[in-house]
């Protein structure tokens, strides 16, 4: 059978400790060589209305270790509106019920089978938090207790799930530039976390004092302020744009999840319906650093990365893109607990499979 | 609801004439950069086996002039045998059932919602006779009536169906090494294209006198010889090995179905089992042509490419790899087909689309 799963199993089954043991033992193996990632790779089309554009996006990741492989893919109608004054970047839920598509698609390296099919949505929130986490883990102070957090959207939540599972943290303080929702916000992870979560009045409010500030933002520009920055701080972004040069001059070690930014874009007659391709949203920003000295998560996880050496030390953790791995390494893990409790719809496998040689 | 073919399905719906008239359609889209393919890629890590590696192919394109977007995934289990004295690739159906896993996803462009999931090999097997179909069809001696085919396997019955559908062929010849394959081969496709179908006892001899010649094989090394060329002939191959460069030299036309032929490859501490890095079955062999000069099938569909200027010029088509596009311009028409008679099994759409932006 082919297990069918949902947003909602993912959520119910996966704890953060799941993710992040399963990300963790991923990023060993690929610290040693014995797990892939393809590039990811973005067909742009024109999409059915003016200024729209079909992207159809796909990323794999082979990790052998968990006995899996798989394919994240993304069909997404996308454009660019004028809200609150700025372009931003907007999917459009176009599928039925006004739904958007993302599947992750999860085979056994062993047999080759499909094992599992399910929506990438929760899970790739999911992993963006712990991928920073394990950033954290490696680099952040060990006693680190007190998190400023810099956005209160859908990725806000799992970096502080993330950072409270790899640090004992007391207080976490919440900024985002509208008051109601970063209120809610900090209600709702405050019940979640069972610790202290204050909403603040700035940006510069949540970062001082705070031994861990994240941004998880979609600001396409700094949200940091390099004289921010204050001894021992650990930083961490899921943006490229989120932080600036200055500001990382001032850390004493950077890492990068991964170095390879490049993205496969190809794209069919659609210069102006693109901004990013203008606005440099893909690829490597000029940070005024050197990309290719960095370590990256998978050198800091088999131990070759650069180590803090005291509670004075400033780091840096930047996770401007993912990898196909990561769904791997997490499907693996969820498929593993679905089975546990017997959740899912089942499809018969042989609706997937073949007898002709392909 | 969303669509689950099976092959059956696909072999039952399609017509060669289905195949060849979408495929058209899309490289004529492609030849004006309208249409999308990103290159394969392949992750190979160690398989179950001693001398086995687990290969995830993916490969995907964009055809919005059908409204299509799709991505082709192979998870194989491949190992290497001797058999007959020589070393062959063989993928294992080791998921359950004894069945080989390759699968195509095909989503719209207009809306992205996923449209369709069915089985690659039958399809795959239609879209390579009907690529090498439209090469005889833009280079082939417009009289051509007389097909000599190499092989009598999997992919050597598309190739005649296609050749008999871009010309008024009247007399088949077929080689393949064993007499009974080959005379199997004859009688059935005698039947299926109530043509005279005869099996001959050399290549040579299926050569001769055929104005179409066609390998559809898997051997390492080449099917013709250079002084068997004989003037108004268009030669057919479905792998660069089958052809060499001696041969290549007596053409006054030779053009190919797309210049890259670069295979993304990753893998993982193999290079023992993975003969294909060591032999060169990926990437360009040396065919002693420039590959950077040659049309490809795009150019021959748009009328930019070289054409037969009489009945004495030879001509080669050359059809080494595919790519995504096939995939989604030929499921596009095998979508539209299933709907018109109510084909296939539906699986409610929401099960593969999500609430959450993804």
């Amino acid at each position: 059978m082919t297990l069918i799963l949902s947003n909602d199993d993912v959520d119910r089954l996966l704890t953060m400790d799941d993710v992040l043991s399963s990300l963790e033992n991923a990023y060993r193996d690929l610290g040693v060589g014995k797990a892939l990632n393809t590039p990811r790779v973005d067909l742009l089309v024109r999409g059915p209305k003016p200024l729209s554009v079909h992207g159809f996006k796909t990323m794999s990741g082979s990790v052998p270790g968990a006995g899996v492989a798989s394919v994240r893919i993304d069909s997404d109608i996308v454009h660019w509106p004028e809200i609150a004054g700025g372009q931003r970047r907007v999917k459009i839920p176009s599928a039925p019920g006004n739904r958007y598509v993302g599947l992750v698609l999860l085979f056994s390296t062993r047999t080759g089978e499909p094992l599992a099919i399910f929506p990438d949505g929760c899970l790739q929130r999911l992993r963006v938090g712990a991928t920073n986490g394990l950033g954290a883990k490696y680099l952040a102070w060990p006693d680190a207790s007190v998190v400023g957090i810099l956005g209160s959207g859908w990725q806000a939540g799992t970096q502080l799930m993330a950072m409270c599972a790899v640090r004992r943290i007391q207080r976490i303080k919440v900024f985002s530039p509208t008051a109601a929702n970063r209120k809610a916000f900090a209600a709702e992870m405050e019940k979640t976390l069972e610790i202290e979560v204050r909403p603040v009045d700035s940006a510069e409010e949540a970062v001082k004092g705070s031994h861990i500030v994240a941004a998880a933002t979609n600001s396409m520009g700094p949200v940091f302020l390099p004289h921010w920055v204050e001894p021992g701080m650990h930083l961490s972004t899921i943006r490229h744009s989120e932080i600036d040069g200055e500001t990382l001059k001032k850390c004493d070690i950077v890492a990068i999840h991964h170095r390879n930014l490049a993205i496969g874009i190809a794209q069919a007659g659609l210069e102006k319906e693109v901004p990013e391709m203008e606005h440099g949203d893909y690829g490597r920003p000029d940070l005024q650093i050197d990309w290719n000295a960095l370590p990256e998560l998978s050198d800091l996880a088999v131990g070759r990365g650069p180590k803090r050496k005291d509670d004075r030390q400033v780091s840096c953790f930047l996770n401007p893109i993912g990898f196909g791995m990561q769904f791997s390494a997490v499907g693996a893990r969820l498929v593993e607990k679905a089975k546990q409790v017997g959740a899912g719809k089942d499809i018969p496998t042989d609706w997937f499979t073949e007898a002709v040689h392909p």
